[in-house]
């Protein structure tokens, strides 16, 4: 294929999809209104209307829906496979839960109420993976429309339990092997550093969470009977935090670091390693010094695993004082890993080290939670990353770059194991879209992308 | 009078409170169900309700009631000066406000819902300080129905900010000097520290609180996306936090210590200085571990300054996990003080070092809380300790002793100077009574102790 011809493409297309622009927004929407918390769950019976409302969706394009039932919630299982057996098949992922929306006030319209501005949809997870998800669909239901089969086998995984670990479909991979088997995986829940610049990521760090609390007397206590003679929970747990990292960021737990591999100089070349401190920080509004204080910040998010206290509560959090002592504090903690990094291992010596540094007079309980996943590695030379990397340079009209991500797909690394797959990470994401946050947000301009990109990529990869 | 006429006398108004018993406690109870919570705005009605019922009870008993507005709550002034000019006068000090009932999860019977169980009353303020307060009523009603006049002048002042620093009534003191001008101030807020043991409180310790908030980022971020870039503000509050004390548990804020004085050799030997760890760690489950390692449990609480955490949040404390990296995390401190120390000096000093050592990358707010007081030591051997001492002894039947409160009510300090009086700190709480806390509660057998004490003690006050 010639390049003006795969412009030609581009163009048919652009013109497709902006005919159909109206519809696809519609049932975006509706898809974003589902309230698909899969951490609270308070929310159950919104997460499975989402999971009926997407499996109805895609039996209506013609796909053989299955529903993988899961000890939470269920994973949709959609295979086409219209190419026959010589042709390659491709596994594209996905998951149509979505983080907790708290602090709610923060948002400034309702997060289950997708709503336009300048451009940009706002709602849980209007990227975070809903908005991936769509227009992945939606690239597909584009080829089925117009070419009425699938120049390559797709296969469809899409679950319902991303936010909290992927616990569900993480048990079932040894069981449906067969039916996971494919040439490539694409994982559709990853980004791009910039608005303006392309790539693909090969990797993603692994992820562990744990609940610490630390117990002193029965009840919350009054400070100035109690106080300089009870140990304040308080007290110990900050202390006990604060003891995890030394002052240079490195995290100070015993064998933390044991199986890190950094990358080959090979790996590294590749890289797209520019980073904009100063971008960085007016986007944020703070400088990047989190972390270990001898690598840069790509390096610190890419490629180094990390210890985060994602929440901590304790005493009195309403408005003016109370002179409290209370009984316990408590915080939530999460570590990215990377390869050879073990959830487990890594857990483990955290719990240890929070015990064993564990002031006298108080006690400890540290709870690790059952979602987590390994790292993973992706080769940059496969069929699918030069698909991809085609297909975002098209699109783009640039050249495609690699990257890595700093987030975590538990299941990722499990998946690419059962399937046999050669796997690459892809999305229109961007490090300022919020998710996870108040005002999660994603641009009607990237859901088109990604639309493009998809669209291509499925026929860049049947010619390969 | 001889010890025979005395016990005369107990016996006498032990018959007259057991005669009106169910009355009295209908009256408390009704005392108790207003949510007069001062530090939370969303009850100022209640508050105001509590304190227009109080006058209304105290006019009934023939008080010339004055409600001296303040800038926050009403504080209730009542004077009753039968005994004329040669007479001395006794000012009692009291207050109608309580803490704020969070988390009101933990309580075993709603707070505002008096309820009686094995001779205990449970209530928010069934003690502090309502219990007291109404006892100490209760007497003085006793007395005026008996003799229909007061053998001493009597003058009430009874505020509604106790709980939130007395604000109002300490921009009161200087104005309404000629009013509280006073031969002895009897603060009735206080406690024993063990139910057979009588004692007088000789000094409260000071009080001053701030709050602190660390902001890093404007908005929440992906602990993937940023993890190892962005500065995590709990890690920067859990470190500030933790570097405040050293593993002796002494306050490293330079200067904190400066102002403190020990106690003489003369004042240390009159005190009740037993304390009973094993009593201690069964009572509350836990070890005195807190505070100053080199000091006694009891010279921790009593005589020495504290420096408490009483509340910590930040991030995501919903059930299981959220992977995010907040953009603030914030906390509620409150130190107490020890004579000499002045609660602005070293408000002033811990906000220093808090804001100095606050780690590159994120930002630091700190606020210093209005409410707040100075620390308070009394002469043991004045007429109005004498005579608390002794219709202690004659109550409990056992030699009174002498103590120290770990407590603050900040506007004690002051009051006494505006009044001019002789100050002694005197009340029936017991350190499990679970003030500040859920299922605080009062025995119904203390709150008669109260009335027989204040009622001896004002016959006794006449006398000497």
């Amino acid at each position: 294929m010639t390049k003006s011809s795969n412009s030609e493409q581009l163009n048919l297309l652009k013109t497709y999809f902006n005919e159909r622009k109206k519809e696809i927004l519609e049932e975006y929407f509706t898809f974003l209104k589902f309230q698909s918390v899969s951490t609270d769950p308070t929310y159950r019976s919104q997460v499975l209307a989402c999971s009926e409302w997407l499996t109805a969706y895609l039996q209506q394009m013609g796909f053989d829906v299955q529903t993988w039932q899961t000890s939470g919630y269920p994973t949709l299982f959609a295979e086409k496979l219209d190419a026959g057996e010589k042709a390659p098949t491709l596994l594209l992922y996905g998951h149509y839960d979505v983080q907790p929306v708290d602090p709610v006030q923060e948002w400034s319209s309702p997060p289950f109420e997708p709503t336009v501005k300048k451009g940009e949809v706002y709602a849980r997870g209007a990227q975070d993976n809903k908005g991936q998800c769509f227009y992945m669909i939606q690239a597909l239901k584009g080829i089925l429309d117009r070419e009425k089969r699938f120049p390559v086998n797709i296969k469809l995984c899409i679950e319902g339990e991303e936010e909290c670990g992927s616990t569900g479909l993480a048990q079932l991979l040894q069981e449906k092997k067969r039916e996971l088997q494919a040439d490539y995986l694409a994982v559709v829940d990853m980004g791009i550093q910039e608005k303006n610049t392309p790539s693909i990521t090969l990797g993603v760090r692994g992820l562990v969470a744990l609940e610490v609390t630390v117990k002193g007397t029965h009840t919350d206590l009054h400070s100035g009977s109690h106080g300089g003679a009870a140990y304040n929970p308080i007290h110990a747990l900050t202390t006990l935090l604060a003891s995890l990292r030394d002052s240079n960021g490195k995290v100070k737990v015993p064998g933390f670091y044991d199986a890190v591999e950094p990358l080959t100089e090979e790996e590294k070349k590749i890289v797209a390693w520019d980073f904009d401190e100063h971008a960085y920080t007016s986007s944020f509004g703070a400088l990047p010094t989190g972390g270990e204080q001898q690598y840069s910040p790509l390096e610190r998010t890419w490629i180094r695993p990390t210890l985060e206290i994602n929440g901590i509560s304790g005493g009195y959090g309403g408005a003016g004082v109370k002179t409290v002592i209370p009984a316990k504090a408590s915080a939530k903690i999460s570590c990215r890993l990377v390869p050879k990094q073990t959830p487990d291992e890594v857990a483990q010596k955290v719990k240890k080290f929070l015990i064993e540094n564990a002031p006298k007079g108080v006690s400890i309980e540290v709870q690790v939670y059952p979602g987590k996943g390994s790292a993973l590695r992706a080769r940059p030379d496969s069929a699918i990353a030069r698909a991809f990397s085609c297909a975002f340079s098209e699109v783009f009209d640039k050249t495609c770059s690699v990257i890595y991500s700093g987030g975590s797909i538990p299941v990722v690394a499990e998946m690419a194991k059962a399937s046999g797959a050669e796997v690459v990470l892809v999305g229109l994401g961007l490090p300022d879209d919020q998710i996870h946050a108040p005002d999660e947000h994603f641009g009607l301009d990237r859901f088109e992308k990604g639309f493009l990109i998809i669209s291509r990529m499925i026929a860049l990869l049947s010619t390969l």
